[in-house]
């Protein structure tokens, strides 16, 4: 058993409160046993210079083809015992481009409009697991702001095509286990981070994302194959509670 | 009237909660209306470098002579419903400069060994008296950090000298208000903050800092007497609900 | 008695002299005891991003409603026995956001056309003083340089609407006194700077801005009282020596 | 077929040169078709601070238990037709944190004394699975240098643990592929990276790290279970290549 | 004689390869003795903001008047014994200055179009003599990829006026000698650089650009006068060289 | 004749002030026509990074074996008419690396002990030949600098080796001309800086260094030494302005 109770299969307590904040055009505050991330979304009426249509000299200005969806991570210096400094890191940005990618396999960009939804993720307290939690709060963040946006006419169709959640699970003392805290994390031989999506119409869910990495020791297939379906329990429970905290948002 | 129904002297509905996040050594997370500062302590045991004796290349290694008190001040991107830029700007640094002063106000050095405490302030949301709000709920932070460390036997005496906050005051439409929200300070001809001390022993408060600033217009002696008036007015209830957070907290 | 001999309510001895280069379109050195502070003007046909009109796809380009003034402050590595570094530090900007907002108050930034009006503050020498010095200065190269921009012929009306100067005060000792050199600024209690303006219809000049520290100790509204009477003496003075220099500069 | 003729479960056609380069300690030019990147390695007798014990006043000078292995990757400017930018991108400092993790699995550190290996990745063309070149090649010059800092009597036991590679692998139209050039890359729906290593008597090799990413839609179990079978197939015959490179250098 | 053999006035083992990578426009690697530099060219249909035309507000846009060449000069950290940092450095942005003038010269911007060309000076190996052997490759990717341009139909005229080389030059021991490798320029009392160009109806080659530094000594006039002779001398075979390797490159 | 009737080979007016400030060790402000540059000397009683000895573990510390001497350029940004950005450019970088090996000829670094002096050169007015100014006004603070640690007893001997003072020359309309403004200096088809050292015993003056750059045109071997020769004489020149300037500082 493990330090914490849990079986090995058990997700952490886990909540998703929408609406925390009311300054922001959408926010879910998301709590996994002591980790705990303020997803908040907000929108801008243009698109990064990339997706810009090149000027032509002589001819109509054009719109862009499609809208983005970004995110932020940060964690608060005070979120862990031991301060850490609010200087961007390289890891911090890894993560940042991991929730991105994660959130945009959610969204038809296409019907997002010539805007860009931001969804920044800022760590309260951190214990673990903060950039899957990250995932999993910030759709639903992403979410309701689509919501929002489409109940003010600003979308002819909703650009939402499916729900995306995330996990992490690990080897930890030789054993898989699912939702990983600091204490396991920082000992684990194996760390695996797994983004899945699902439509409403499709069942079981996809894999978006799989990042796995063995820190102190490598890992066989089979282990890898224990990993991938741990993680397909636990992601089904959040995607119910995603739902459940849509389902109580305007 | 004010627009939402406060008289000219009266503060926003003001809460202090301590022990908001469990991780920090010590946090207060204070909201006054919808301005809501998390502020988290932490403590390093080592002083800036600016507080370390200069190495004498014989003799024995000096220990520095003080400790030191810091604050960092942030506002997530979400906390406005416009999203803001997370690089650091001209005004965030002077904004933690003020903070970090007001807050060793509180402190004497001396007595606080050779270590740093930092008090990071973040607000998760903003409409107007950020950094006086910082500054009330900072100072909750920081006395629950020193008490900790009391209780853990690392202070000899309590290096708490005496309660600090501060309040937001301004003229609007030639009226002196107390406590302006992003409303009214945004079209203030004139914008003050004003931080206070008061020792247990001494009555009334006295002045930390008075930073009053003509944003659209110059202010007369008589119009900055009233300003300070109703200063004193909130910072005296301010410094109350800081002793009732404080007897709440372990 | 002070150090340097001076009464606590007299000025150190004060200059400033017009066109001491001649390069830039305007120029005063200021010379306050031993602290002396290079005020340039420079002119740029354009304003900051946030003054530019959004624009509109189809319809025609709009013009900026206001010009700007803005303030650049900066020590010479050698202005003092220890050299300092280059590079900007926090209290730099926050130093250049204080003369910035102060010389904006002179002036009708609606009369001033889309263009921007920059005043370098370098300081030569530094003994205490640099920053009020700097707006005192920084006036004269302002109004200089606006007179020459009417006199080319590229302003309607003058854009000039009060003079503006500024002077430090502070508690030494237990006593109130005018104009801190670096050797009071150093350990006085109770450090405070004030910027006053005066229009030529009116009379007395009003506070554009006051900031009051208590470095190493609070003070009383009665000592606060007293300082502002202090700085209202001194502020007059300059304010007349301003004018002295006008008269002289082309 | 694909366009460049090779069969879905195809290599690229691979070389490495070692000693290509005299001046570093230890150099491989890996060439995986279009893709060249040039691997060094250097040497510093130093460790990050991260592995350095902390100081004790009195005691004496500890050393580190430990060495470092990390790894640097960058592009060349001119590596690609269109010349991006020399500027380290949150992409690079990815793919820098991913090598130098899969380069330390190959390593016992505590063998390595207080000393840290670098490995440069050096760009030098590219067309796709840079990344994972300049792991199969760093594995080639880290192995290199250990052997001549052995040869000079540096270290007691070889620490060298295992042999590390690296391949991608996508789903490009459906059909899962192995080692994409850019070709395939840019429009695949599914992208993979594996990293594997292999002890001497270790039979098969087994998983430093997994990366698969859907960029342009999700994947199934079962095409997940393709990929992996694919990566197996040619990082097999890359850990063949390696070998033959370091039999010849010095 | 010096340590390698050669005599006084002797060049290094020097060949420049063209097309040794694919991918760029154009492409020369330069090997001095052990100093290897890959040039390689880039073109981007834009020129720099200073080249831009102040827009007007009614007239029609303009084009700019000239083109731009311009060079970057970048050290891979494993190119000396010693690892190096990827910081670029005060050294290598005065490097790439020179670079970049010296091979402007070559050049009739106005013939270019409103287009850049980028050389990128990659260092694989240091020995000495980098910033000359630069400017020598530099000069063949340029000239390349002039001819490619205009084999694609967009140039009108050739841009290309004159051949452009570089070499070292300095005395050592009191002796003046000809292109120094590293171990002869680390203790050269002087070091100069010299740039000639020449036209192809013009004779002798006329200077570009000489800089001289008396790294551990001054030097007269005589001494200034044999450097000069020497490096004439090496020039004029670093020409011919060129000459061949353009005859050879598509 | 010059537009500014000057003839070929003569200086501007020229005149170099010492102790125009008191605040630092040595001052001296030079101006040469427009163009003023102050110039400050300061000291630090340390040496940077690559000077000081290696430590070794258990042996005693060991004491740098020589001292330095380093320059910082910059230009006020109200120093010119158009108003230049106060950040550093590469330009700036390569000037200060050129006034601080100009400098350090004229010093035995070994004499110097432990301590690094800085010569501060802000250009306060800018006409042409401005860093040539800053290295002949520089030696005088330098100079004026050592003679009062001198006087201080902190110098077993004196470090000052010989004076260093340099000029600018030119070829403009095919003339070759001494000494050029900025008027000159910006059409100038060649542009040379050339630095010459004069100890006390030797006759003439011998280079320290010579920069000529090709800016619209080369130059041949006859104009180079045309060159030279104008420099020769205006240097000449300055050395007996930097004797008598030196002669009235205490």
């Amino acid at each position: 058993m493990r330090k914490d109770g849990r079986a090995a299969s058990e997700l952490r307590n886990t909540t998703i409160d929408v609406d925390y904040l009311t300054a922001p055009l959408a926010c879910a505050l998301i709590r996994s046993g002591a980790t705990w991330v303020l997803c908040t979304a907000s929108v801008e009426e243009q698109v990064p210079p990339f997706l810009r249509p090149k000027p032509s000299p002589n001819g109509p200005r054009k719109e862009p083809q499609s809208g983005w969806v970004t995110a932020e991570y940060s964690m608060l210096p005070g979120s862990t015992g031991t301060r850490s400094s609010r200087a961007p890191s390289g890891r911090s940005k890894e993560i940042e481009r991991l929730i991105g990618r994660s959130l945009r396999a959610a969204v038809d960009l296409t019907r997002l409009g010539a805007r860009t939804l931001t969804i920044d993720c800022d760590v309260l307290q951190a214990d673990g697991g903060t950039r899957t939690a990250a995932i999993t709060g910030g759709y639903v963040a992403l979410a309701l702001a689509l919501r929002r946006l489409g109940d003010k006419g600003l979308l002819r169709e909703s650009p939402l095509r499916q729900a995306v959640a995330a996990v992490s699970v690990g080897i930890c003392d030789g054993q898989p286990y699912l939702d990983l805290p600091y204490e396991e994390d920082s000992r684990a031989e194996v760390d695996m981070n797994v983004v899945m999506a699902q439509s409403a119409e499709q069942s079981p869910p996809s894999f978006v994302e799989v990042q796995g990495t063995g820190e102190h020791g490598t890992f066989s297939r089979q282990q890898l194959d224990a990993l991938l379906g741990l993680a397909e329990g636990g992601i089904g429970q959040l995607l119910a509670l995603q739902k459940a905290a849509l389902a109580v948002g305007r």
